[in-house]
């Protein structure tokens, strides 16, 4: 497989992947949750499928054009979650007929839009800001929510589906406790929500769930549907979260040297911040990190023993590696490092496809 | 134009570009310069040719697949500026025949290489570090510049062309002053080298030339040919270097709003790390920056009055601005949001496409 790799190569682990998603899927099974995974993460048709085939017919997406890529593989009921785009009002419409559309609001304005120019029904999650204050309504705003619940309830199109949360700030986390004290945190107030409100909706829906929170918690108490989405590969970011082993890691990008520094234990690979991205990790010493070196074998790729080398700086197209004394001094130009990603969400988007250990092309949405 | 804007858009100013292609051009003419510029930054053939009707007829590229997407586009004399990646020789081979590849190399097993497997002839610049420390060879490793010119001279498909620097540490600068400084440093640098290597290279070459550089400097003593890229759209980081006036940047991404916080003065649009790469800016007080905020109209953007207003962080598809208190009591989901993105390159690579303000499409080199 290695001598087929002459660019920036994204590869996936499909026995990983799989494992990654046959353990979710449990997980949600045990603990009588519906699991909605969110499809962000791999953008593929094709690994849709292997979720498709351990049971899961309910998805997330970030966009109404992910949805319309996995509503035409026949995905019938999709979460977007994401506050509503009403510029894109046509392609709701579009998708409506044909998939059970769930939809994220926060303000009555976006209701008010949607009820003029909805024209078949859609569901409606109203979006709780948990304590990421990224998006959303805070829980003791009854006021904000009661308007937007009374909009939905005039309305012909839109049924009121339930609380929607997501607790991006598990992220900041580094260890289990602070993940557990945030779970705990965002289950009692996604609990006082449905207490407040399930007489008027017994139907509601509490859908939370990241991949830190899912991964690490095994209790969701209240919780009716989980919505995670990077554990169907992991990265270095889970890695340091503690949400997975290094071993659970599904992708790995493989890049070219093209120049070695024994004098300073660099290596310049090719492989940017157009592969990577440039999200980042921080070291204790302030340093940054884009990418854990991994060693790459026939059957896959494993940690290598000794101290760690990583990527300490992308440009464009270039990666820089800080690497042990030893492999500065064997590794040459036309060799291949492979790293895992620090976020492997971005990285996907950016690779647009990846190539399992199989040497098989596995497809993306495009948006162009 | 507004109103057929549905998801993240990235706007072309064709007429601001066009303004900065020529001032470069003007400015090599000035100063008796080839302008060999970076098509790194737009990756269109469309674009390209805008350069080409301002008479350029030999360009820079970051990427061998890059190379072959403007060879077939009839430019036929391409510097690809990164350490030559062996692992593409089929490719390197297929191209040569019909263009004139300038390739970069930095050790001697690179050359030999070359040596073995080079079908057609192509000529190789000794890539120098003045003082990035990203790749090449220190300017005084004389042992190593001589080991490669002897490699280089012992074979009959490479050529030597001359000395190619990139001072990117121009780009940590935020004063004329230093980057005076760093040019002056780079130039004595080529200068002894090219005094070094002339008697025996007559026709040696000295290549340079990053965006700051090229658009605050005016004099470029012993240099023969300039590489800039950015410059041609520009940003919000030349911006803050110093390098162009906030009305030469020639792009802006315009972003749906989906929710509003006036509690907190902040606005969630669609257009995130997917759309504008996660390059960003410091402020002082240690706060980050991921676009600045402009005024869309009809015939373009203008820079508003009063506060800048700029998108404080990014997820994947979310992009959250810091706005003035009256935007964020005026402004309304299924609104436009527009800023300038802090880096070009990135974000033009991300969204694969223009739009310009006619409405045209203008159409990128895709990777897969």
């Amino acid at each position: 497989m290695k001598s087929k790799i002459t660019v920036p190569t994204l590869l996936l682990d499909r026995q990983k992947c799989m494992k990654n998603i046959q353990r979710m899927v449990d997980k949600a099974t045990q603990q009588n949750l519906v699991l909605r995974p969110h499809f962000k993460t791999h953008q593929s048709s094709n690994i849709g499928r292997w979720f498709r085939q351990a049971g899961v017919d309910k998805i997330t997406v970030s966009s109404l054009r992910m949805a319309e890529y996995f509503a035409n593989d026949h995905w019938l009921d999709i979460t977007v979650a994401f506050p509503v785009n009403l510029l894109e009002i046509d392609l709701i419409n579009r998708l409506a007929p044909y998939v059970q559309l769930n939809l994220l609001v926060e303000n009555t304005e976006s209701v008010q839009f949607l009820d003029r120019h909805l024209r078949r029904p859609v569901e409606l999650f109203i979006k709780i800001d948990v304590g990421t204050h990224r998006t959303g309504i805070a829980p003791d705003a009854h006021d904000a929510i009661q308007k937007i619940l009374e909009k939905i309830q005039a309305s012909k199109t839109m049924h009121f589906a339930g609380f929607l949360a997501h607790a991006g700030h598990t992220y900041r986390a580094r260890q289990k406790e602070t993940i557990q004290e945030i779970h705990e945190d965002y289950l009692a107030q996604m609990a006082t929500l449905k207490a407040t409100y399930v007489d008027a909706f017994p139907h509601l829906l509490i859908s939370v769930g990241d991949t830190p929170s899912c991964s690490l918690m095994d209790s969701f108490p209240g919780v009716d549907e989980i919505r995670p989405g990077n554990f169907v590969f992991y990265d270095t970011m889970q890695t340091e979260i503690g949400s997975c082993k290094i071993e659970d890691v599904a992708v790995a990008m493989a890049c070219p040297v093209v120049a070695v520094h024994p004098e300073r234990n660099e290596v310049v690979v090719y492989g940017g911040g157009i592969h990577f991205s440039k999200d980042r990790l921080i070291h204790p010493d302030g340093s940054e990190m884009y990418g854990t070196l991994v060693e790459l074998l026939p059957s896959g790729w494993r940690q290598p023993e000794g101290p760690k080398s990583y990527l300490k700086s992308l440009s464009q197209e270039h990666g820089i590696a800080k690497v042990s004394t030893e492999l500065a001094q064997t590794v040459k130009p036309g060799d291949i490092l492979t790293f895992l990603p620090v976020h492997s969400c971005m990285t996907a988007d950016l690779m647009k496809h990846y190539q399992t250990l199989d040497g098989e092309y596995i497809e993306m949405m495009k948006y162009v």
